[in-house]
């Protein structure tokens, strides 16, 4: 990893090295921090946190939270501790993968977990008829693993928040452990009346409400404009602004 | 079963006689009969037929189709046999329990499945732990019983047509078997920007492409009218002209 790139992000309230190949985070991590119900004093837990964006986002918009990420890649882990120490945050990284949780990891109990995990496109792929066959070929833990990992880590009431691609639902939806209810899904829309690309689920642990569809979220209003930056105002609030996301 | 009704349907397109108490059959059926995708001279099957509203108003939108009918309780595959002689369509009625189908079902390879499983509300009543102790209880068969049998009992390329509340969304995609791909839910909301109260899916058997999440569809356009009935042009079409519903 010999070639940084230093990015900013929240209108400049979180500034990140990451590699400038490889993986590069994006609209996709500003979009779940925002999405993850915190207040001051609470715990968050980031599952595969790559550089640290979405933690670190998620730190720099909610003051007080007590931060760890786990992270498989010891060069990203490195870059995760590095991004909080240019950000002046207490970021505790613990290297490791979801399949496998390190004893670091096994005592805690957290009042949120939130999560992005890496997908092949299947679509593109030849698909493995076991899904065990991914994680024994290199790729990632399943979902299920992820998933169940967040489980066991939240506090009774915690709640769990991801980001996927929308082809990735049925896959979470079906992954999700008894232990984490109420769950709620976010469909966003590049515009309104389009197909959601993206989806954001929170479950909380021990809920019990029916499972709810919210309305999509259009990311951009009205026609595109000449620069495709046309955000909706809620998204450049997010993006630029760093608030939350309004969650309906 | 002593009190009937005889209602109109598909504006007058189908007469139905069904219980004035019990299960009577309603806009779902025309929405879920109005997203099958098929054509003259295939075959439906349709699980928990009912009194036959949905089956019997797929048979009066799509001539020339071969039609079939799975119904637990004799009283209402009764009401249904009765039903298609009243319309003067060919229904054939199958008495039995989708946990344990019927020898006259097992042969068969048809090229669409459709149905609108019977629920308990279980936001409102205690949740069984085990998914087996409501069926114990006299309750329904569960959902991935009924997907199992739709899979088996559709010939390669046939498609499944399912509507349902959309609480039960996780357990459809859940127990959707692996020989149903291609899975797309069109989420249907009682007006734009609400929250969706009913989906509809579509699988198809041997189906390889990504899950999508299609872009809801309001019922009802604008501020609702006084007597709650100010339909969206395409709701009215399906359920008043008798067409099929526009699928993205």
């Amino acid at each position: 990893m010999s070639d940084l790139t230093e990015d900013d992000f929240l209108g400049g309230r979180l500034r990140l090295r990451q590699p400038s190949k490889g993986f590069r985070s994006g609209m996709d991590a500003m979009l779940l921090a925002a999405a993850v119900p915190a207040r001051p004093g609470e715990s968050a837990l980031e599952l595969g946190c790559g550089a640290g964006a979405a933690i670190l986002a998620l730190g720099a918009r909610v003051p007080g939270l007590t931060l760890a990420g786990l992270e498989l890649q010891p060069a990203y882990a490195a870059l995760a501790c590095a991004n909080a120490a240019l950000n002046g945050f207490a970021l505790e990284v613990i290297e490791g993968d979801v399949a496998q949780p390190p004893p670091g990891l096994r005592a805690r109990a957290v009042d949120h977990v939130l999560m992005n995990p890496p997908y092949y496109d299947r679509a593109a792929s030849t698909r493995a008829e076991d899904p065990g066959r991914d994680l024994a070929h290199g790729g990632p833990a399943p979902l299920s693993a992820w998933l169940a990992l967040a489980g066991r880590r939240l506090r009774p009431g915690g709640i769990l928040t991801l980001i996927q691609p929308t082809a990735r639902l049925p896959e979470a939806l079906a992954g999700l452990p008894a232990t984490l209810g109420s769950a709620e899904i976010l469909p966003l829309a590049p515009r309104p009346g389009h197909e959601p690309r993206l989806i954001l689920l929170r479950a909380r642990k021990g809920g019990r409400a029916p499972f709810r569809l919210l309305p999509s979220l259009p990311l951009h209003d009205g026609p595109p404009g000449p620069d495709g930056k046309d955000f909706a105002p809620w998204a450049v609030s997010v993006l630029r602004g760093g608030t939350s996301l309004p969650w309906p």
